[in-house]
């Protein structure tokens, strides 16, 4: 198939980029950098040295022969996104190109706003990009669990059939976001239904929980190849940051109780979910969602399995509790499908196999760029602005003024 | 009390606006014109001539001692917005400064972008301008009824208890909006719901109806305070259309079968319910929704009414069916609650009884001043590009740049 994948310089869509390329597809990678000018902005690195694009792409091709194109743009542009889609003819197009960190977007207004339009439009851009120009392309976006909050209820894939006064109907499923980054993933779900419906468009919406791992098979191929691990308190994902502190010897920091459950999985699934929703395209006027994860664990017990796993690497880990900076229930009940991806053949990897390769043997690897000063919360839910942004409002409003309509 | 309205030039907003002033509140009205903007853009005006607003204030003034504040700029301006809430210090601000017209939003790409980062934005700066500078004031928004589309079961207002597999919640009433101007009214319910969750912010969103009607107490004082009367394809509602189709003797243009139901109520309730909201304001934390309508309507019983209304001012009034130019059904099940107003203390006004007063009478009189060739529907919902377009790319272009973040 002819894939393209926005946003594939960044964490998932790298790794997705080169599995979908080594999978024999015809990729083509459209990035234009903000997620490294976000480091930029906020001082802080991957704590594994990633190279430019073009040197990824280039050992890329020299180790494996296959070639992936790239087009270097911003995805709000509508000009260049038509372009794109004009010129690649894709069968299907994985949207990962977002503001996808919840505490970027609750640095301050201007992060919220920047968040929320640059998300929106890049969406609302393709939506109609495909409408014009490639309607039967399948349509692969990236959302989140986050979207569904924690209710009391079981969480279903997308859709949930209430009974209500002796009626009945199949609804979208109630959303209860938790930031204005999660915020503008269900605007974006909402949007994209729509889409489906007046336009018969085909989308599948990937409702993914946290991801944690840096190895997939072929980044491992060569050093140039690496993906990113972020451990830092705004873009670092909770299992990677524990582990970097764990090398680092750090306390492990637990927001509150820890009881804060989500969904995991490893970024070896997300891959291979994302091909399995490639080779499996809903209907015309289909917005299928699929919840994308394949294990639920609370803060605390991830915690303690970094802990138990350092201990056997002979690190005496400790675990420290802070008050959390969001606004969340640290008990609650969770239990969110997720079957639909494996009835179509995805076979999960586990954490417990995972957590010594591919997390704390790179941390320790690269245990001497973790920079401490990045691990504690700064951004906290309950202010309007918030310390990160002195030093990034320039770099902000550069982001902003660069949303072209 | 000191109340501020956002969007009070135009029709909801200036009834609104006069009602509360009358009504002994101290009123300030904010608005940058954009809607008279968009009469330009479409070639069309309101059927009754509207006069600008410093004349409009002036007059009331003059006829009742009474002085409304006036601050001209955009709410997507931030600074400005910032400025407003700090020199009037409000204790509700009443926030009708959106784009509100579904076929505008969906003329084409630019439209439905305009239409979205306009509302998501300008809702966002209010938020975050109460939260920094007027956290105890109350937020009253004007969201729609067409958040909910038509779903087969009953709609509630905003929430809804939801028993899944032995659990049970209280869950934000899932949507199924229609345009997207619709679903950027869902974004605002999302958005204002976390930030009252997180801020302690206190909202009431008011998901309104279809209103009609022109005459209030306050605007038939002189003829210098009358109200918009819209009855163009794009802004101008469908009860308000009838009517000037009867009275220009054209046929009803009812889209397809005219089984489309929905909520709707005089603009003299409208005016009542913003009173009432905003006397009592809810708790500190709390996002509560109201439904605002007090009938409901298919399409083709409105056409039947205004039919019967004419033929008793001896006007002979046919009825025509279009192939509707949204993606709706023409048929289907639609019981929505809308108690919670009339348990504060609403008494409605019903169409039987305005019908000829406030709709037929002013289409006639103002009769010289129908535009026919604004009747039909010149947005296709199933086109990502309409026609109405290419008179208006600039006008859009214009719109979109004065966006600031």
């Amino acid at each position: 198939m002819k894939i393209c994948v926005l946003g594939g310089d960044g964490y998932c869509g790298w790794a997705t980029a080169l599995y979908l390329s080594g999978k024999g597809h015809t990729v083509a990678v459209v990035d234009n950098f903000l997620r490294r000018q976000w480091d930029f902005e906020l001082g802080a690195q991957s704590l594994t040295p990633i190279r430019p694009l073009a040197e990824r792409l280039r050992v890329w091709g020299q180790l494996t022969g296959k070639s992936i194109e790239q087009f270097i743009g911003d995805v709000n542009d509508y000009e260049f996104l038509a372009g794109v889609i004009e010129s690649f003819q894709p069968d299907a197009v994985v949207h990962f190109a977002e503001q996808r960190s919840a505490p970027y977007s609750m640095i301050d207004r201007k992060h919220a706003v920047f968040t929320q339009v640059n998300n929106v439009v890049g969406t609302l851009n393709l939506l109609f990009a495909l409408q014009e120009l490639r309607p039967d392309c399948h349509l692969v976006k990236l959302g989140t669990m986050g979207e569904y909050g924690t209710p009391n209820i079981d969480i279903e894939e997308g859709y949930i059939r209430i009974e209500h006064n002796g009626r009945s109907d199949v609804l979208p499923f109630p959303k209860q976001p938790g930031s204005f980054y999660h915020l503008s993933k269900v605007h974006d779900s909402h949007n994209m239904m729509f889409a489906c419906k007046i336009w018969g468009l085909r989308a599948t919406d990937l409702n993914q929980g946290v991801v944690y791992g840096t190895v997939t098979e072929e980044v491992v191929l060569d050093e140039a190849l690496i993906n990113r691990f972020d451990y830092d308190d705004v873009f670092g994902t909770v299992l990677n940051r524990f582990c970097a502190q764990a090398a680092a010897g750090h306390p492990l920091t637990v927001y509150g109780k820890g009881g804060q459950t989500r969904g995991f999985l490893d970024i070896r699934d997300t891959v291979r979910c994302v091909e399995i929703a490639c080779l499996n395209p809903p209907n015309s006027g289909e917005c299928r969602v699929f919840n994308q994860f394949t294990e639920q664990f609370s803060v605390l017990e991830l915690a303690e399995m970094v802990q138990a796993a350092g201990r056997k690497l002979g690190m005496p880990v400790t675990i420290e509790h802070l008050t959390g900076p969001r606004v969340e229930s640290e008990e609650h009940y969770y239990n969110a499908k997720h079957s639909k991806l494996v009835d179509l053949g995805l076979q999960p990897h586990y954490l417990s196999d995972s957590l010594l390769d591919s997390l704390m043997n790179i941390a320790i690897q690269y245990q001497d760029r973790i920079d401490s000063s990045l691990f504690l919360p700064q951004v906290q839910w309950r202010n309007g602005r918030n310390q990160r942004a002195r030093q990034s409002s320039v770099t902000a409003a550069v982001s902003a003024s660069e949303v072209a309509y």
